[in-house]
């Protein structure tokens, strides 16, 4: 059964629970271990989104999409090649991507999330799925002039790691099969990206494997697929939309 | 005056509390925000030590020292360089450094950490120091010949980030003036780095300046200041410790 998983906040209460037409069921417990079912209920538009999850990490991969690695002429990896994000640029749906104070243009890069859901260390591939809890919506904003800016020492963390650029929502939903999905990244309305899932070099199975081999996987730590093409720069005042059939859709503004 | 923060477990509680010898004064409330003394106190040696603080997220500092730059023949950087470590491989004074699944060597690299004491986003660099807490020993460990392993994305956060990979403590000295202090890294009892922090590129009030430009900093956050020369490769088995007068002995073992 697919369910979708939100977090918010209603009348100073973090809460949590699953969308139900729009209403929210309020559930209770711990998300990722036997959540108990309540029989309270509020409106989803009474209530502030918060991230699904809060992360302890999120690891984003790079070049893990033939379609983009052809395009700029890069061989698939051998292993999976990834960064960090830190938690001060995690931001919920509907907040506002914020311009850094440095200069240089702020791109979008629309990517399927895997949650996870239970604490792995060095799991094989064939057991893997079981440690995903399920999937979001990611946006991986980048200063990409950043990154090659010193000839000595790429700078992947920080191009990706400022205040509001790592927005991911609204839901997490469960129960479904990611090797059918799609995603949708729309910029003030115009479609950008249009990729299919099943076109990553290191499925999901593959990458939860892989990289719980170099450090243990908590509950909610989020492992961002990687984009494909269509990647593009943002003016201020535009609206972004990381959409994904079967899981939502991700807005958030840019300013 | 300068003060020793430590953090441990005691009869399964976690708490907090300055030394006073080999006794520890208990405190109560946040570290970072008027934390409040109380009347009792606990024997060092009947506690377990913790990582000094939960930080929220550890950046380390690559080519920070013009000592290890020069050697290597790298000009000092432009702007401060970094990458992140995950919360995965934070490990307590005494806890074992383990070898990874992977293959490569393990190196040690004896650094300076700064820890964080209040939120701050773009602060100047001459009142960054007043967001600055206290200062503690780290061990950036990394397996060094996984770095250039993939010819187009070097693999910083994943060299550095394996459990276990991030050690510090043993405590946060605060009131000391960072730029006396000497770092001293030892191997099996042998001296193998012993460098000034003022041979530092960039100082720490610039570094939590800059820093704070791109990213908001938080309470219990770290700064690895970077390592300099001395850096060498660890046999299973070997004791590892990283000395600076005025703070205190991180001691960790490696298996």
């Amino acid at each position: 059964m697919i369910r979708h998983w939100i977090r918010f906040q209603h009348l100073d209460t973090i809460r949590f629970g699953t969308l139900e037409g729009d209403k929210i069921r309020i559930f209770k417990g711990d998300m990722f271990d036997s959540p108990r079912r309540t029989d309270m209920a509020v409106n989803l538009n009474e209530v502030e989104v918060l991230t699904p999850s809060v992360p302890g990490k999120v690891l984003a991969m790079w070049n893990n999409f033939h379609a983009l690695g052809q395009k700029l002429g890069l061989a698939p990896p051998a292993e999976p090649l990834y960064l960090m994000k830190p938690s001060t640029s995690y931001l919920a749906p509907g907040g506002t991507i914020r311009k850094p104070l440095c200069e240089g243009k702020v791109a979008f890069e629309g990517e399927l999330a895997i949650v996870i859901g239970r604490r792995c260390t060095a799991v094989p591939v064939e057991e893997a799925q079981d440690y995903v809890f399920g999937y979001t919506c990611a946006n991986d904003v980048t200063v990409g002039e950043i990154i090659g800016r010193d000839p000595t020492f790429p700078q992947w963390v920080r191009a990706k790691g400022f205040d509001t650029f790592c927005p991911f929502g609204p839901v997490i939903a469960t129960g479904l099969n990611p090797a059918m999905l799609v995603v949708r990244t729309t910029l003030n309305g115009e479609v950008r990206q249009d990729y299919p899932i099943n076109d990553m070099v290191f499925s999901v199975a593959e990458l939860v494997s892989r990289i719980s081999q170099d450090m243990t996987l908590e509950p909610g730590d989020l492992l961002l697929c990687g984009t494909s093409v269509g990647v593009g720069s943002m003016r201020p005042g535009s609206t972004i939309e990381v959409e994904i059939d079967g899981i939502g859709k991700l807005i958030n503004r840019f300013e």
